[in-house]
């Protein structure tokens, strides 16, 4: 049977090059070594170091190795909140975030949005006393972005209060000024074409400084994930626990070929995958975009309401070896949501967009 | 340059047929599906129903995917203890779990012995209001195994009380009674012989009900991996999070392939490579064993001091293609340590006893 090509939100179509490097981890014996072997640490050295390299980060940032986006939601409540949160929801990904910071006993406040909305993002709505601000810069559910020149009024406005950014299917396609923020997170499953099972932490001094502040105050951090263990294993390029050590070694030759590739390519591919897209929602008949406000459509996932519903189309579609993503939550069944991420090429996007019209 | 041999005591070799069910996984793409596509959730169901009759888990016990077995001592502090609890602290790792109950703030008491030994298991040491006793079958960084019989006679003596059982290492070679204890949980990369990055937990009904009383009584057990969302994402064969599937379909692969072997086999080679290991040890001039009470030898990891320092050992070893661990700790270029898995045949294991003879 012939391979599929996935266009879903994540997980998604692995990197092209990652079926290579998992050959040569086979041969390298990667999933044998010790996790604080040498051999190790180059792998979660080198995919440090490139992720600074791609994304422009700081170089007292540190980047740390956790077990997915979703657990970094709660290390960043355990380690950064004592009292309040402020959270942006615009959709079930940073909603989700909320309801964490409720379930954890933080008082939280939000401002929220409906799907496919962008919520008022008015920095005097944040209460002064906020620890941590959060936001999603892409939000996978709605293919809403949130706009990087508010993320940097919300930090003028709040210079004390740490802000946290949810990259995942955005980094590192969007821009983001990582001195504007503290805490920036995605999983390894969507833009960078990795298999699940890795979370990326990103943190400023700051950060780590506030983590240390509640300890000292006599609240619990938790144990092996607390910023100050994570820095003092980090710093030997080690993880504070036995993690998957086959994706650090595959998220750092893919970030190594993303880098000789050039990130302005990627960015500038993006932009034109990501019009072929908008092109194809505004003409088709049985297609109308779900994000009214173009501003803030997603140039890595386009969501578009379906006429007649989606099942059919997703599975016409799927018949055809093209894997779409459904409407998520409420939505699964009336919408399609198509990722165009660094690894979907021009022609495989102008293919699908051919194959699209051809179809349904 | 041709492979080594891992006996290290994990991560550790690769189960024999892992790079074939690689292949397969590429061919199927279980690296690009949705973690809740009915493919992903039958992953999950196999290698559930396969631990199940691999270890003769009671029906009503749930196995969830985590991921990692350092986690896991967390998330059961969160679920499973509203105040006190009560550790056996053996070595570097059943130490490790009473240091992070005193981190989250619990009243942890523990019975503690010198690396090596077995700390006193006399039930009598544990306060009758202790809600979680915890254990490691065997400790992976002493070579030490905690007697059967003493955690039944302690289930005896503490009936109300949950029992959790560190597998690590240990399952599926050792026998455990899973009726008599509540929590059992293990990484992959010991006994399964899979790439780190997947953690499994097994629960009795008991420990459910413990996690949703603390919850009722206004207490917080986290977020998504709360045991109450844990199950109800679990009854659909899901995880709570975007988890590692590579690993649970190889899970699911690896479990078949022992369940075909059938675990009585494995079992019984288990004990034949202890008993070669062990003889060599004994026998050999440079070697002693550091468990001095034969019966509470691990049959899964051989731990020996070595007269001359290990380090030397180890790089000759290494040189001729055997990967042994180093001791653990303080032990660390004093001991060596060797695992013999379901992974490592008698074959494997004989020539590793030549080659230690002819080497040092």
């Amino acid at each position: 049977m012939p391979k599929k090509i996935f266009f879903t939100p994540g997980p998604s179509a692995l990197y092209f090059t990652v079926e290579e490097h998992l050959k040569q981890a086979t041969r390298a014996q990667v999933m044998e070594i010790n996790h604080r072997s040498k051999q190790a640490e180059s792998y979660y050295k080198e995919a440090s170091d490139n992720l600074k390299a791609l994304m422009d980060i700081p170089e007292d940032y540190q980047v740390f190795f956790l077990s997915s986006a979703t657990e970094i939601w709660e290390r960043q409540l355990q380690n950064l909140v004592i009292e309040k949160s402020f959270h942006y929801c615009l959709g079930a990904f940073s909603n989700r975030f909320y309801d964490f910071a409720v379930k954890w006993g933080i008082n939280a406040e939000k401002s929220e949005s409906p799907f496919g909305e962008l919520p008022n993002t008015d920095p005097e709505l944040i209460p002064d006393d906020t620890e941590l601000i959060t936001l999603a810069l892409n939000e996978t559910s709605t293919g809403v972005s949130f706009p990087q020149e508010d993320i940097y009024k919300i930090r003028e406005r709040h210079p004390e209060a740490l802000i946290a950014v949810d990259g995942v299917s955005a980094l590192p396609v969007l821009d983001l000024d990582f001195n504007k923020v503290d805490s920036v997170y995605f999983s390894v499953q969507k833009c960078f074409g990795l298999p699940a099972g890795l979370g990326v932490w990103i943190v400023s001094p700051r950060a780590i400084q506030k983590a240390e502040k509640k300890l000292a105050l006599g609240h619990s951090i938790g144990a092996y994930q607390a910023l100050p263990n994570l820095l003092k294993n980090g710093l030997k390029n080690q993880t504070t626990f036995t993690a998957n050590v086959l994706n650090i070694f595959l998220l750092s030759r893919v970030t190594s070929d993303m880098l000789e590739k050039g990130i302005d390519v990627i960015k500038r591919e993006a932009k034109y995958k990501a019009a072929l897209l908008n092109h194809l929602v505004e003409n088709h008949p049985k297609l109308n975009h779900f994000v009214a406000d173009r501003k803030l459509r997603s140039k890595t996932v386009t969501v578009a309401n379906t006429m007649e519903g989606s099942s059919e189309i997703l599975e016409k579609l799927d018949q055809k070896g093209f894997v779409l993503g459904n409407g998520y939550g409420n939505y699964k069944g009336k919408q399609i949501r198509i990722a165009s991420f660094p690894t979907h090429s021009k022609e495989q996007m102008e293919l699908l967009v051919d194959v699209i019209n051809a179809t349904i």
